[in-house]
């Protein structure tokens, strides 16, 4: 009796798995991992990390890093997540007390708030609506409400809405008046956007493994300026103590035990965008977002940011559709992984995202496996109509 | 200079590879190998081929093979390729001089009307334009030329055109009348199209690995009626004894070293199979061909065989468009690995298979690609528009 009624749970045929299809991630990271760093991480599982190989090897990786953070210092590689980088990035920068603006428009932006919360920055936020992006009159403004600010936080990409920053005009802008520290958190941006940390005037930029250098999570970075390098604080520090990290990843030792295979995972993956070019992995990032968002465009769905991201697509999902159960239904259906909304956004977003090792067949995939979806949740639409929309903007660019 | 030289070849924009592609079979065989039989051979590379443990899983093997070719006989696999299953056969069911028909309707036709010249038959052919497939009365009008037919070798799905012979018509219709030997290569068939082969009376059918088992090539198959094996030929033979196979393969014992750790991908695959159902994996491949035919009708461009396959859908391109080097674009622009025609249909067509471990996006990549590359060689159509006709094709199976 209760074998027949597994049975009958495993033949519910709206949610029957399509045969042969794979689990595939189309999440704003982790991302698709190309085999090379998984070959290179299996070749590496010996290499001992206190080694001339090791140093030789994570400092090749430091040097490919540059370019993408448009830096000639060479970015610091630590062994823990993006919020271990904002972290080590936050203690280096600011001293308790220190007055600071936190730009909050999603998920990520109340990270760097609770950051700052919790390491007692005298914090002004600039809150904006979920989806919209900063103006530098917002942070300007922000900053004249302190008496003696010392820096502003905020994001390149604001992950949980999709929404792009565009962190080159606002640097400038910003630049043309402001002499504070100016930290982004590029977590989610960098690969899929151009980052020209010294020409625009950036003092920080972290990132993290799992998003545009398509390899596992485990790696953050942290590039700086040569005056952020230069400028002290005094709060207690250990494993996220930076200026230790740097004084040894400039001969290839890390501080404490990194996770080696992943380096060798970088190194591969980075040798790959080199191989491509970094300017023109950034434009393939362009060409697949103007193919996604003509694909939601043509499907009739808004796309929820004004700003929208390269790296990942918002649509603005109707009314009628439980964008929980859709996801829930692109994951067993099809093996698609997409991201749904966060927090105030739950279930009113599906989140596309393109970013990393991502090619146009798998964006195509993501935007096929999500018309699917859509139209088994009772969406009705011109199906294909997103795909093909998606195709013809590839083709044109 | 020379330097410079090579740089111009590899900027050469027009078959510049896409960003972050990757190598993809869309060809009627090899076909795309899943991850557990990858991981199965690696895990089974250390498992002796004399020891319980191997008699065990090859029987276990054996016993899952049978439900595909329809019969209660355990089939013999040999390591070889299909043109080995073919050999093997023809040498244990025929004798030189005996009268046989083979049906010539594309490269297989011939490699059977080849193997029967080299062990000396007497052949009558039933010659088909390539892309059709014959009707029992040619088939019987041969048979009735010759004073004392013994067998009739054909295909199940001719692979060099698309072509698939309607096997249960077929063999039905020859039943009434017909009592000879009747043999199917079914080697590009099993998987994508029912076969029942004691049930319609077919004497013998040969398959191989590479195609809808979706395995790497190295193991070929034989299934045989009662009186097939029953029937003794007076023939030298020693690797191809298929009698000598199937008294040791009854207790898991091959006569020779097999390929072991594709036995164990094999049975890998053959699990897959049968968790999804052996049904419902041929339902899935006429789904897949009804999409692919959609597609390319909705493209403009007419299909080849007259009896389309469900196991590759073969559209005949304009005269304008050279197919060799649409086949190399989609290769070097897509990682998109497509096959052309072959011999007299060189440059004419293209086979895009949707055989063995092929999910529904697979088949969206292979029609996208191909609409990408018609596109970029000239073809004016409205891009987008196969791969939508597929997807609404699929959310209507």
């Amino acid at each position: 009796m209760l074998a027949i009624k597994r049975k009958q749970v495993h033949v519910d045929t709206m949610m029957l798995r399509e045969p042969f299809t794979t689990d595939r991630i189309f999440c704003p990271g982790p991302t698709p991992v190309p085999r090379a760093a998984h070959t290179a991480a299996q070749d590496a599982a010996a290499i001992y990390h206190r080694s001339d190989e090791f140093y030789r090897d994570f400092l090749r990786c430091a040097e490919l890093l540059g370019p993408v953070f448009g830096t000639k210092q060479q970015p610091v590689i630590l062994t823990c997540s993006g919020t271990g980088a904002m972290e080590a990035t936050l203690i280096k920068l600011t001293n308790p007390g220190d007055e600071i603006v936190c730009v909050v428009g999603g998920k990520f932006g109340e990270r760097w708030e609770q950051l700052a919360r919790a390491y007692q920055c005298n914090i002004e936020v600039v809150n904006l609506a979920w989806g919209d992006a900063p103006t530098s009159e917002q942070i300007l403004a922000a900053v004249k409400r302190q008496r003696q600010n010392k820096a502003v936080f905020l994001q390149a990409n604001e992950t949980s809405t999709g929404a792009y920053y565009a962190v080159e005009r606002l640097a400038r802008e910003l630049r043309q008046i402001y002499s504070g520290f100016l930290i982004f958190d590029a977590i989610s941006s960098l690969g899929a956007h151009t980052m020209q940390m010294d020409t625009w005037g950036i003092d920080a930029v972290v990132a993290g493994s799992q998003k545009g250098f398509g390899i596992p999570a485990g790696l953050a970075f942290v590039a700086m300026s040569e005056r952020g390098w230069a400028h002290q604080t005094i709060r207690p520090r250990f494993y996220f103590d930076l200026d230790k990290e740097r004084k040894g990843q400039i001969e290839g030792r890390t501080a404490w035990t990194p996770a080696s295979t992943l380096i060798y995972s970088l190194k591969a993956a980075l040798e790959q965008m080199h191989a491509i070019g970094i300017e023109r992995v950034v434009e393939h990032h362009r060409h697949l977002a103007d193919a996604a968002r003509a694909a939601v465009v043509a499907m009739g769905l808004p796309i929820f940011p004004r700003q929208p991201s390269n790296a990942l697509t918002t649509p603005r999902l109707p009314d009628h559709i439980d964008g929980s159960k859709l996801v829930k239904r692109l994951r067993s259906r099809f093996g698609a992984f997409l991201a749904g909304g966060q927090d105030q956004l739950k279930g009113k977003i599906v989140r596309i995202a393109h970013l990393g090792f991502v090619s146009r067949f798998d964006l195509l995939d993501a935007l096929a496996a999500l018309e699917f979806g859509l139209a088994e949740e009772g969406y009705q639409h011109d199906l294909g109509v997103g795909v093909q929309a998606a195709m013809q903007s590839l083709a044109k660019a």
